[in-house]
């Protein structure tokens, strides 16, 4: 029985998300994904918003996406966001894009974060970050 | 005998720029109005990011674009960028955009610009912008 | 009183969103715009996924918005959609931007649509999409 | 000494692609990539729309970057595209940006692609794609 669960929120596939291939275009995922991440902390009870008010930036150090299977126009899509890891080296997530059902995967993916203060230097994550994070990871 | 001409420059259509209906999503047109003005800013020798560095900002107030061709994916077109006013009411630029021939009208536009102090205040266009900008309205 | 009341639907504004001002950028208002008449479609029973299928195509042919105040990330905004005429000449449908508490307007804009059926040639709007967008407008 | 050397082209940052921390937002690079690979074919004398004219598609199917020191408004980049392998699984490329001086490396990644057929089939690449794509690996 799995001990963790991870966040679920949901979009709607619009016109401008999608290419000549009559699909999403696949830079477009990486927006679900600060989607999921987004309101996953928001969930958590402290939004990101709220986390650069107290003087924390999460830049993106490393993205990646596998996809799966394609998304058409009009399309309902579930974002599934997992906290993989919050140490020293910064925070990273996890990411399952999955079909309106929530049973079919139509991608997969991840994103490194580092920690930094409002000085743009490399910081580890306070407590406070590691602690709102924890709440999911129990 | 026309006494001015615009300032020109390109842009080659990606995969990204286009939607589902096989052309360049509309809102992607706004876009290329940006890069018309800026282009024509360093043509005049005066960047907009230059602009910013003496505390000066030029928020789009208005946004208006008629689509008269589509455009494809791997197209080549032409942005010409003409300053149509710089008063105390703050700045307009107009937009023709060309097939790659540069006679053939795909779109049309404008775009107005508040000019915006450090501090969030609407001013008076300073004298170095209106001074560029005539450089190219004479 | 008013006979007429617009479609309303939510977004939330991700970092992706915004710019270097700290704001949204301008291009982007213009899938909100979309949002709001993808979801005013559904909402009267007749999605544009399903115009679609009939072989009938709306694409944008003019699109104008002023901005009247900023949105900053993380803002819940709220897209009214009201359809402002569907005749001969095509489809035009205008919007207004709020903020959260859906008082204070932050933009308006419009956009004219041509109709096109699948041949790509223009086309006065069928019965089927004239009789949907009445119901509304009564 | 190298017996191989990428392709080079560049791009200039706009507005529209920065975020509010001030820099290009991250999902952005993977358009870069596809400026990249897509003037990496014309240079080989074969442009993207040809192969797809031919009734081959490459959609993307895993898409990586690392950001490795951050872009900001109106910086010019290069963007180098390295044919890593066209095999039976596919094409992949990899792809360095660097700053304006060529020398300092902002980013890194590839890109995955399956080889479709106008049936949506998976298929291998055929020798027209392999012959184009050898040139450049020599």
């Amino acid at each position: 029985m799995p001990s963790f669960i991870g966040h679920r929120c949901t979009y709607r596939v619009i016109y401008g998300d999608t290419d000549k291939m009559g699909v999403v275009y696949h830079a477009n995922y990486f927006r679900w994904f600060e989607i999921g991440r987004s309101e996953m902390f928001r969930d958590l009870g402290l939004t990101y918003k709220q986390i650069e008010a107290k003087g924390i930036f999460l830049p993106v150090s490393e993205a990646f996406c596998k996809f799966v299977s394609p998304v058409q126009y009009d399309d309902f899509i579930i974002i599934e966001t997992i906290i993989d890891s919050a140490d020293r080296a910064g925070v990273k997530f996890d990411y399952i894009v999955f079909d309106e059902t929530g049973e079919t995967t139509i991608a997969k993916g991840y994103t490194r974060h580092a920690c930094v203060n409002e000085n743009g230097r490399v910081t580890r994550p306070p407590a406070f970050l590691k602690d709102a994070l924890a709440k999911k990871g129990q």
